[in-house]
């Protein structure tokens, strides 16, 4: 079983509106509504594949969407409520010319009880479902602990999980030092924290902070993992055209499926590549087809060389 | 008193955004929910001017956050339950320019269901509340049945009271056979309906249509009214800068008020003008300050014609 926690879930909503014009008002021909926020993505990606997963999280007033969303699709989860009003992120599709203008909500602002709450839940769960691997991923709410991602990797290491983190910023630094199993930045979040583009050099900076595995996702460029003395590149011999929002999300499924199932190295990153790439196909993110995964699977390119640091 | 119905009631919210840019990603610096819908902001208009109110509506799911902000503001309403979310409207405001550029959902789609509840809620709160007026305003849900508006006005006259409707398209088309006491169209509504921008004239083809008295909204050029033989213009002197969204509520508003205390002609329509000039200077729909009505209402510059038809 992998267990994913979300600390800031979204009811992603998609407005389908004829043309934008900005200082104008539009008439809305269509609200779409699915779950969002990046771990119930995970968690997506991991049903879509057969995983037996578990998705965590606390939502504010209105979060039933979310937890409707989620059944509907047959995603296992358990979300805990928090003060306020559930996030929301609205883009808006003009259905002329296709272009997406998103507006994400920052979410309720956190008390010291919803952190106590979320790292109930969190024990409680991996207590109940032992699972084999802990993925914590996503933006943090307003009012988060600066120690809040840390002590949710505390407690999945005491319970002997595999700990993946995936978030940026304060968050990323602030993890770096509990010693996460794995991290997952993209190519710009890595810039943000330890100050250089290249992911080799900027993977030995995370892992010199704490990280064990650092895996940089580079849009279209692919993946690059660094671990102990070897960094692996992986993409797809030619970019794929698509929906880019959730691609990080199948990486990190098919990294924590892969942890779960003892695979490692140039295997671990190939199926991370394939994860994503299928990911770009689906027009939502969360979802991936089991059939395209495993033809993409085939075409990619794997490089290794030895890492330094 | 006075009993509003909403027939399809939103969340307003505001986005403060940095600055808006089309096909990109926006963090929302804040969010602000306040009740909306255009009979819910006569009802505003109505309390803050120290009239004895009750507004009605049906909400979707999430519509505890437009009864909590009426609460809030002092405003009596009874809200009844509709199938599906509650309707938003999503204004994003760009700090940099104060532009704002908004997104209006449809709102839930109605059963047959729906409208018996609507008409059971406003049978039931005429025979207990006794009103001198009705108003019905705003634009009607997606599915709502087309003589829906009209049993509503039909209620109304049956428990004696003067009805104020405030409707735009089919809806204002569909209402005019049963005779409502006065509707309120703005220019551009007249035009959609009637074929002509010109306030007498299309006036006087909604008299024909079975409308007694219709008042029309010009914008900054302010109302036109036209009643029996007669035809009277009020506006202020100069036009006033800030929100127009709301100043048609605070007119109809006015109109409601006058007509429940027997006021008509060149007095109501004078009222008319000063309370919707009023809302023109706050920030958000359905509110006047009392003291700014009382200093506009002396401005106000009139004219009275005959009229034909």
């Amino acid at each position: 079983v992998i267990v994913t926690v979300t600390p800031n879930p979204a009811l992603d909503v998609t407005y389908a509106v004829d043309r934008v014009a900005l200082g104008r008002s539009h008439r809305v021909r269509e609200v779409r509504e699915v779950a969002g926020g990046k771990g119930l993505n995970v968690a997506g990606v991991l049903t879509a594949m057969g995983r037996e997963v578990m998705a965590l999280g606390l939502v504010g007033a209105g979060g039933e969407a979310i937890a409707e969303d989620l059944a509907a699709r047959g995603i296992r989860h358990s979300l805990g409520r928090v003060d306020g009003t559930v996030r929301r992120t609205v883009t808006v599709v003009s259905s002329g010319d296709g272009e997406a203008t998103a507006f994400n909500e920052p979410g309720p602002r956190w008390t010291a009880q919803a952190a106590d709450t979320l790292r109930a839940l969190v024990t409680r769960t991996l207590g109940a479902v032992r699972p084999a691997v802990l993925v914590i991923s996503g933006s943090v709410p307003p009012g988060m602990p600066v120690d809040g991602l840390s002590a949710l990797v505390a407690i999945g290491r005491a319970h002997g999980c595999v700990v993946i983190v995936d978030a940026a910023r304060e968050a990323l630094a602030g993890v770096l030092g509990v010693g996460p199993d794995l991290v997952k930045p993209n190519h710009h979040e890595l810039a943000e924290v330890v100050g250089t583009t290249d992911p080799v050099t900027g993977a030995a900076r995370l892992r010199e902070r704490g990280a064990n595995q650092v895996v940089v996702s580079c849009g279209p460029r692919g993946l690059v993992l660094v671990d102990d003395g070897l960094a692996v590149r992986a993409s797809l011999p030619d970019a794929l055209r698509g929906n880019a929002t959730g691609a990080g999300d199948a990486a990190v499924a098919a990294l924590a499926a892969g942890l779960a199932e003892g695979r490692s190295g140039v295997q671990l990153l190939a199926d991370a590549v394939a994860w994503s790439a299928a990911s770009v196909l689906e027009p939502t993110a969360g979802i991936v087809d089991p059939a395209v995964v495993e033809r993409l699977r085939a075409t990619v390119v794997l490089t290794a060389e030895p890492a330094t640091g």
